[in-house]
């Protein structure tokens, strides 16, 4: 477009390719931010530059935080000796909304898949069984999606764990096909309290 | 979410801002942009900054752009004497898009509006009578959205302009209750071809 300076031009196309937005969503979105350059675009990009500058993975679980070792992983008060297993960081948020589970978090990053090349060493399995007897973990809960991979990627793990440590899921209230960052906290929480051993 | 810490949380709360983004999309999108933080989140960090700093409103005609006179009003391949007046910027690109005027613009920053006591100094009528004598325009072409408020303004910039330059509007082409922003580029142009006097 002729009629903004480059820069502008290369804020609309990074803004488009969010997730949600696309050129002309990406276009008023900038817009509403050079109006609003005070008050919004300003912090905006200066939170932006410190979430670039620190943003990193727990080294521990996987989770998205901005010190080596996540706020979950430091909080002294959560309990220790239960794992809840999550293919990805949204999910772990998506547990922490619905406010029920108070242990420890380990992060996949995905599940196996044959079709798009996953294994298991592309995701956190091996640091999984590693941190299931270096924390002296007694119950593992696989809160994977209720999808094929998710399944596949349960049974691996189950596999990898037998008779090590207690494994439970997330039964009643998960919808075949669901997502649990699509669920409501009232869902999730059925679903924790209801859950099963394998 | 005691799970991210607060810069995470500041950027979340800052996405929801963004018009077409909710409270879940802007998690999405900055989960996406962790994960993606060498190849989006960084380049987009930067170029926020750049524009937070240089971004402003021509001085000339209210474009939005990286000094104090857009890259519209500098170009000396468009016409001179012709003039097209505008809500706002979002109409301005969309013009820009279907690519059929080829003259200067002049954004008025919206519409008069009684119930939002938008009065005429609210928006930038003065600076548009001041332009039509100084650049010597002999048409300007009024180019506002097809609601109450866009015509209402039609009718009081005619009233300020009458008898000193020639006064067109968009015609064919503009559903009643549409805005030009989401009109598709061959509707703009039939419009624009088929402009008539006031």
């Amino acid at each position: 477009m002729s009629q903004s300076t480059d820069k502008i031009e290369d804020l609309i196309a990074l803004m488009a390719r969010l997730p949600g937005l696309g050129p002309r969503s990406a276009r008023r979105a900038v817009l509403h931010l050079i109006r609003k350059r005070g008050i919004l675009l300003a912090p905006l990009a200066d939170t932006l530059q410190e979430v670039a500058a620190t943003a990193r993975e727990c080294l521990n679980c996987g989770n998205v935080g901005t010190s080596d070792i996540c706020d979950i992983c430091e909080d002294a008060r959560r309990a220790n000796g239960i794992l809840c297993v999550v293919e990805d960081v949204a999910d772990l948020w998506a547990m922490e909304r619905a406010g029920v589970f108070k242990g420890r978090y380990h992060v996949l990053g995905g599940t196996l898949s044959a079709l798009d090349g996953v294994g298991p060493d592309e995701l956190r399995i091996p640091q999984l069984v590693t941190r299931v007897q270096a924390e002296e973990i007694t119950e593992v809960i696989l809160a994977l999606n209720a999808t094929i991979d998710g399944q596949t990627t349960v049974h691996y793990i189950a596999d990898q764990l037998e008779n090590r440590v207690e494994l439970t899921s997330l039964a009643q209230g998960v919808p075949i096909g669901g997502e649990l960052d699509y669920l409501d906290d009232g869902t999730i929480t059925a679903a924790m309290n209801a859950r099963k051993k394998l």
